[in-house]
């Protein structure tokens, strides 16, 4: 059962997002950066974070769980941290500005670390450490989610996937960039298994009793229950014996950096709502970090020791059946340059999607 | 088949490590801060990292891998950052200080890194992580190791166990101490199950092809072999079905913050030698981080949110057949109350080693 793709310009979509965004009231300036965040998952590959999200964004937007045209507050501040309220706008314009302030604060003091609260959905944690590459710095950027994860010995999802992004430049080789969910998978593989009825490998997601399941209806079906239960297994799996608590541990630190440090929701969120059931913004958290290289080594130096890290792990035996060692961010630049050039494959669900917005906000949608 | 334990008082452990470091040539300074880095891993349970190690120091003194009475030198520094060659000296008293160095540079700049090269084995990472908890920052600690990992699709051991260990304070609850090597699990539980004679589950580690085994014997066997072959697999195991991929990627990371960044060994590392065969220092990397809790938000309220956040984990729903969810640092805790009060057991190998120990070097070891 293969289902047909359609390429669509990289332009088309950016131009697409900028314009729904506008008549959804967002300002130019953050038009483009969620269009840039949103566009840059899809080149990556990371399809689940990118255009296809376009429909999430507007309705909340309409629903009132996102604001849109919102000025962030700086609320406190030191030579290397500051914290910020996104004032329930949208994640990836606050993000940005947070990461580039971040970034400053690295090059005058050697580092920088900027927490967010009030916010919403980012888009791909990695797009924001990957702001730190062009200067010189180690980026670093994390936020946590509404909750799909399961804790060590427990049943109900109450963690977020809680990604943790991180990106080192390199010299020849590209750059580092480790951008993982602390889930086994992200809820999305969930739902391929199920959309193709094939049993998901145990270790992935429990039932609603804790227990390890192959059932991803059962697992879908439960998340969407008003009564969570059962969810993601973090990574490492059910359980001890494969050190799942290490992948739980990666979660709650993620809780304690996003959620606790900055003053945000944290560990079995729900979207909030006032008494009389109005949508209130979700309140996640974020942070991000800078880091500048030349504060430790000079930076050729560095790049040429990335480059032979790099090369020890690309050059090293494989497995019995294996061809290929990655470093982590190499399979996403091998696909920005194919999606650069042919196009980004939409399925037929996004492409509908896509062309209901368009036509809901009076917008051109050539594809 | 029960191994028996002889249980031997703190005070009398702390007095043999300072002793017997003094005779080794260690300052005063420096055999206080090892005997404090030892005792505390044996305190919260992590027995592989604590006494039991004294003999691999003291053969590396002995045959010129580490040496002693060091002055570690400071090498680069910016308000925030500094990078220190610890001189091949032991982990432990470099560590320390840097350490230190980052909480100071965090109590006057909002946060602190420092990178240490030319190390050796430091003990247990969140010994230093914790050394923050004191003044109300979070702590951040990392190390490189001799390489035990292989990565994924890969064959042969190219990363250490790289742990990543994380402090954060609370208030009624015990603080948050995540300190977890990147594999799934350490190269002595492979040891254990070896010496039990018990097939090791599927997910610890693979074998001379680079594919799953659980055949103890052989993957000792293999790590003890010239050619590295084999070895421990990445939290999420063999390949990526279980994202063992993201396991790879954290000790990546380890390596280019530890190993990269201050400009020390990293991946692949072998104990060097000159080319008479005289080894020299392990070269190995660490990094120290700290963060102002208030540099965001008074420190009652975070505090108050982490007892919250804490919990809400420990509250929630039980998987069937479990009892209790656990905050990471809260077992060792527990241990510690414990072993304050009856004192370390030993197993028999270790307490004939320390008693060797003490003979050879002419100290008393009442037990």
């Amino acid at each position: 059962m293969e289902t047909e793709f359609t390429r669509v310009a990289q332009e088309q979509l950016r131009t697409l997002v900028i314009q729904v965004m506008q008549k959804l009231g967002e300002t130019e300036e953050n038009t483009h950066i969620i269009a840039d965040v949103l566009i840059a998952a899809d080149l990556r590959g990371i399809d689940s974070h990118g255009v296809a999200r376009l429909g999430m964004y507007e309705g909340f937007i309409r629903s009132g769980v996102i604001h849109t045209n919102v000025e962030p507050k700086l609320l406190t501040e030191t030579p290397t941290t500051a914290l910020i309220d996104a004032g329930g706008g949208m994640g990836q314009p606050v993000s940005y500005r947070a990461m580039n302030m971040a970034i400053d604060k690295a090059k005058t003091y050697g580092m920088g670390f900027v927490t967010v609260r009030n916010s919403n959905h980012y888009g791909i944690a990695g797009y924001y450490a990957m702001m730190a590459l062009a200067h010189n710095c180690i980026g670093l950027s994390m936020t946590n989610s509404r909750v799909f994860v399961v804790p060590t010995f427990g049943r109900d999802a109450m963690l977020g996937t809680n990604p943790i992004a991180v990106a080192a430049p390199a010299g020849k080789e590209k750059p580092f960039v480790l951008d993982m969910a602390t889930s086994t998978v992200p809820f999305g593989k969930i739902e391929v298994y199920n959309r193709l009825e094939k049993p998901i490998p145990e270790g992935w997601a429990s039932d609603e009793d804790g227990v390890p399941t192959t059932n991803a209806a059962k697992v879908i079906q439960n998340a969407n229950s008003p009564v969570t239960r059962g969810g993601l297994e973090p990574l490492g799996g059910n359980g001890e014996l494969l050190s799942g608590h290490k992948g739980y541990g990666l979660g709650l630190l993620v809780e304690v950096l996003c959620g606790v440090l900055p003053g945000a929701l944290y560990a079995n969120l729900v979207y909030p709502h006032t008494e009389d059931g109005k949508p209130l913004p979700a309140g996640l958290g974020h942070v991000f970090g800078a880091l500048r290289v030349d504060a430790f080594r000079p930076v050729e130096e560095f790049a040429a020791s990335m480059d032979d890290l790099q090369q020890r792990m690309k050059n090293s035996s494989k497995a019995a059946g294996q061809e290929r060692i990655y470093i982590h961010g190499e399979k996403e630049y091998e696909q920005i340059e194919r999606r650069s050039m042919e196009g980004i494959p939409l399925n037929p669900k996004v492409l509908a999607d896509l062309q209901k917005i368009a036509k809901r906000y009076h917008v051109e949608f050539r594809n």
